[in-house]
């Protein structure tokens, strides 16, 4: 037999260096790897084990791995009726980024390096692969002008919610905690109350406040009716179907000091109609103390592979449905035009480019 | 307003320096980023860039690019009739990765250092996302054996063939051209031919050639016979319809005395099957000299980050479609079994763990 291999010399066995490396070194092959290869393959890789991590999550992979550090593959696919192939795709996907490791025989998983940053972080993959797959995917189809029309994009709207409620719990409760704790509370509105999680933790932290959960989503006034019961906090808690965006007053919005809304603001653009919003409000809420506003915003200053967790996700999906959205600066600007004033301001490294303001009336 | 922000210090200006960053230096952001942290955006990132690259070399922005080197943004869109923003994202998303940089008001772009890696393994990442997209975003759902029943991988055949051509044009055919510099060849029979492209490289490269074309779809057929005709060798070249897994003996395959196949030799596996198919292959070719085989396998020994390009995708799409591809020491056993001798065997770097054997009759 002869072997021919360019431009790399080849062993003596006449198979390269490459296929015969084994364990956790550092690889002949990827020391031998140009910069561009190198970066070209883990972009790549990239896009596997977002989706890998994504589906981790989902299948309760990760929630196992978070708690027992460590699985038998063979075990678990058997308790979930999984596809154990595929379960093991997903966790070689994951050590591609350290975020699992696997023994040499490929039948143990454990936590690695990477595994407590990609945990936490295991929503924005969520909302990313699950939830704007399908966008990625037709990417192209997106560009061309005559096709984007009516719903021309397909988001997974469960993926959403489920992937935004775990980062509004994860990085934007804990500031907010720590905001609202020396404030006093009498009647709250939390507008965009989808399953009512923020209205309970508001409940618990302020005993003496009233709640009043808005959406505009029946089912999400179910699910927070369900909630809100099996909390047993129903006599202090009301929930009420209303469009934050053309909502008028109502006897029960008289009584409220403090607004809520957390990641809905940035639909309220473009500017003229955020500041047309931001004044009703205070018609609406004629007793209003403190609007609470949390959201991520356009990056500025960004360059190259500087780009932290989501911010790119974000704008590209938001330019993709044609949607600008405001930087922090717009957003100061448009508050002070909208009647506010900026009395407190929290900004948040993750996810980048978040803000908590709380506002009170100019 | 009271700025407030942890765990970073601010500057004087309240926002912090993250914020502020402009132009192409180093940033504070960066240096401060956590590793595991800059890993998780990396990731991320990668999974944006990759559907990026994918739209642009669809929608014709890599082709611009390789060949101007420079774009108007605006003037791009308006000859493509395409939405301005979109592409925008676009190119952001491919500077995240160095593969481009956009001038501070982002209305031009130029190839930076990343392109030319980028823009030669853009059928990778084609192949990914528009071809594998769908499996990529339902990946969880392909995990439950209950649902793992018909068609459950839905994958983009057009794409995927597209993807194919591509990256057996750019990596495989260098190579073979090389391997079959110093054979003579009388007739040659090209199972899974699909358009043609290679008949018609194989008609320049050897004028005295007959060459006879096999695949078992009529439209790959059709567009090969177009193919054939425009080329003007249609009196060198004849199309058979046939499946190369069932096919039998026909008198136009007693002259045959090399036979190419590539990129569909893993198809043939389980194991047996492989075996049983090779050593038909010389019943069908009652003459053949050389059977010239080309395909990527299954890698060994890699851990962790250093996965090169392709191979994770490659079998993690495997894996999840149940089929277990083989490794370079499964096929050189099974090729024993099957009758053949392995008298040349070429490795390829991109794709790694891909080869081109030629096989001599044992």
């Amino acid at each position: 037999m002869r072997v021919s291999r360019r431009p790399r010399t080849l062993g003596t066995t006449g198979i390269p260096m490459m296929h015969r490396n084994q364990g956790h070194a550092m690889t002949t092959s990827q020391q031998q790897l140009p910069e561009g290869a190198r970066y070209c393959a883990d972009t790549f890789n990239g896009a596997i084990a977002s989706a890998a991590l994504s589906a981790a999550w989902e299948i309760g992979l990760l929630d196992e791995l978070d708690q027992r550090r460590r699985l038998d593959i063979a075990e678990f696919a058997e308790q979930r009726d999984a596809h154990p192939h595929t379960v093991r795709a997903i966790l070689i996907a994951l050590s591609s980024r350290r975020i699992v490791s696997l023994d040499p025989e490929r039948e143990t998983a454990e936590t690695d390096v990477g595994f407590d940053d990609a945990f936490r972080a295991r929503a924005f993959f969520y909302w990313l692969t699950r939830g704007c797959g399908e966008l990625l995917t037709t990417l192209p189809v997106k560009v061309v002008n005559s096709l984007r029309q009516g719903g021309f994009v397909r988001r997974d709207a469960r993926a959403i919610s489920v992937a935004c409620r775990n980062i509004t719990q994860t990085f934007f409760d804990p500031p907010l905690r720590d905001m609202i704790d020396s404030l006093e509370l009498g009647t709250v509105a939390d507008l965009g109350c989808g399953g009512g999680e923020r209205l309970l933790m508001l409940a618990a932290l302020k005993p003496e406040a009233r709640l009043i959960g808005v959406d505009m989503s029946t089912s999400a006034i179910t699910v927070a009716r369900e909630a809100v019961r099996e909390a047993g906090v129903q006599d202090r808690v009301t929930l009420t179907q209303d469009d934050f965006v053309t909502m008028g007053p109502r006897p029960e919005y008289a009584k409220v000091d403090t607004v809520t809304c957390f990641l809905m603001g940035h639909d309220l653009w473009p500017r003229q109609d955020c500041v047309r919003t931001l004044r009703r409000l205070r018609t609406v809420f004629p007793n209003v103390r403190n609007l609470i506003l949390g959201d991520t915003c356009r990056s500025t200053g960004l360059d190259g592979p500087e780009h932290p967790l989501f911010t790119l996700g974000f704008e590209t999906v938001h330019s993709v449905m044609g949607q600008l959205l405001p930087t922090i600066d717009e957003w100061s600007t448009a508050i002070e035009e909208g009647g506010w004033r900026i009395a407190d301001r929290h900004l948040l490294d993750v996810p980048a480019f978040s803000f908590i303001d709380r506002l009170t009336p100019a």
